[in-house]
């Protein structure tokens, strides 16, 4: 049986479900568990969400956000007896959140990294999908629940944001012809791009400004990275995640084949947050996994303990033997 | 008879095409004429491109590029029978191309925009459409003509960078369905964005790096602008036109409505670009056509003479007007 098929039996079994999905939330996160939500609605289930992170502001725009619960400690009367964690390869990227499945209900696990750790009773990986919002696309046209304008948005804001506007190597034929059929629902496509893409506080953007002449070059121009040191970050407050944004900046230079931001974390001392982008030619999953991270072939992190000293040499002698 | 009906008419009665487009050449016009002329040929016509501008570096992946001819003065022995101008609005927007046509040859106009003039002899003109690129696709489709990775390949480039990467509010739910076909054909997308956007050389982000911080906010952050002195653009031998990439980077700030560029002409002392982008509240054409310039509701230009403090003043307190 495939493992949609069995996703589709499991969703079919249970009755009360609990969604929830990986920590530092974005499009794809929020997008594919608020359509997965409001399909269960749909077959007259009962569920809930529950995120061990706030929604961030950006993604205000999406239908239904304030269905979200924020995790706490000892959320015990939600009744449930499916545990559905969707975008995330391993159980420990829910954050607290899956301290709440004690009773061990069973766990059906729906994602699309290529690193997903298969700890799921019910596990369906697709990594070939674009996002995991393309996943539950599948699942609506699987079990004939018609889209209507606000799960498309939902779904629609996950594959917008996991392709980076349709243009990450993980979009595909499919994708395109998901969106074609999504847009039928007269989605408001630049007010969510705005949303999501061109909101960044004035402070955020002045400290962007201020960080961008540091980005750093190596191996002939092949490797542009920026470092964040803990005092750069102090007392600045930032309610928006920059580091797509460097991440892009460097990435825009001519010849640049990876891209790297070594940030270290503000709350943990001595905890170094990487993260890496490929233009294709180097599999930075194989290479965030050595340092126990993970990811996509393209797109991957890792958070490494040590001084940014050694973690960047060390990291950036990897690269250079993958890039020859 | 529909207008593609018509143009369907035309092509099949002449043998010899004379195609060109627009000047300031970009992706859709490149995009367009070189799968035009491709279509052309597969159905056993003759057809060359002549343009008035080279075509930029990052277009350098569109296959049979060389095919196109850069204008010369007294280019006499070209044998044609129809002159086809793509995705230009008035015959001017062609440069000197079209002095080529002195015997009168009957115009084929295809295009785009809303303001076209229907300066041909046929006009096929559907402003709903992303580009120019996918009234072509709808040329392969109607003529019966099976894409390649090749025409694939250019009509994928003129739909992507016509659409800002399918975010601008033309992308429409055709638009996703003709790309999705597109993707078939093995596109190498990363490589294309990659080309198009992602290939400034390291000295213009060096120069965009500096300029950002000088980034400037009125009415209450409802305005963005940038100013460009000659002396910082000296001695610079940009390669590369940053103001889109400034634009973008003002236009990311929460609550800004209205972005601006005012830049101090390095050929013409006393003269100074003011480039102009609305998320929609603000109509930039009228504002711009008030200054000598024009362009669309949310993205304009004029060409100004004076102070650059003088035309500053002005334009802001016109923008303040417009937003109250």
């Amino acid at each position: 049986m495939s493992s949609l098929k069995k996703c589709v039996e499991c969703v079919k079994r249970h009755k009360n479900f609990l969604i929830t999905a990986h920590v530092n939330l974005e499009g794809d996160a929020l997008g594919s568990q608020l359509a997965f939500y409001k399909l269960l609605k749909k077959l007259g289930k009962n569920a809930v969400i529950v995120n061990d992170d706030d929604t961030p502001y950006e993604y205000g725009f999406l239908p239904q956000k304030n269905k979200i619960k924020r995790f706490k400690t000892g959320m015990k009367n939600i009744k449930f007896d499916c545990f559905a964690v969707l975008d995330c390869s391993g159980l420990s990227r829910t954050g607290k959140v899956y301290t709440i499945n004690k009773d061990k209900k069973p766990i059906l696990n729906i994602d699309h990294h290529i690193s997903n750790e298969k700890f799921g009773d019910v596990n369906w990986i697709e990594p070939a999908a674009s996002s995991c919002s393309e996943m539950i696309y599948k699942l609506y046209k699987k079990l004939r629940v018609p889209f209507d304008r606000e799960s498309a948005t939902m779904l629609y804001a996950g594959m917008l944001t996991d392709t980076g506007s349709f243009h990450y190597p993980n979009t595909n034929s499919f994708t395109h012809k998901a969106v074609s059929e999504l847009l039928k629902h007269n989605l408001d496509i630049a007010r969510i791009y705005k949303s999501v893409y061109e909101n960044i506080p004035l402070r955020d953007m002045k400290f962007l400004s201020a960080i961008l002449p540091g980005i750093k070059l190596e191996a002939g121009g092949k490797i542009a990275y920026f470092v964040i040191k803990r005092n750069a970050l102090k007392n600045k407050k930032l309610s928006f995640d920059l580091s797509e944004h460097l991440l892009s900046f460097a990435r825009s230079i001519k010849g640049v084949e990876v891209v790297l931001l070594f940030k270290e974390n503000l709350r943990a001392r001595g905890e170094i947050r990487i993260n890496l982008r490929s233009q294709g030619k180097v599999d930075v999953n194989k290479i965030a996994s050595l340092f126990g991270g993970g990811g996509h072939k393209t797109a991957s992190g890792a958070t490494i303990h040590g001084s940014i000293q050694t973690i960047k040499r060390k990291v950036l002698a990897r690269i250079k033997m993958s890039l020859k």
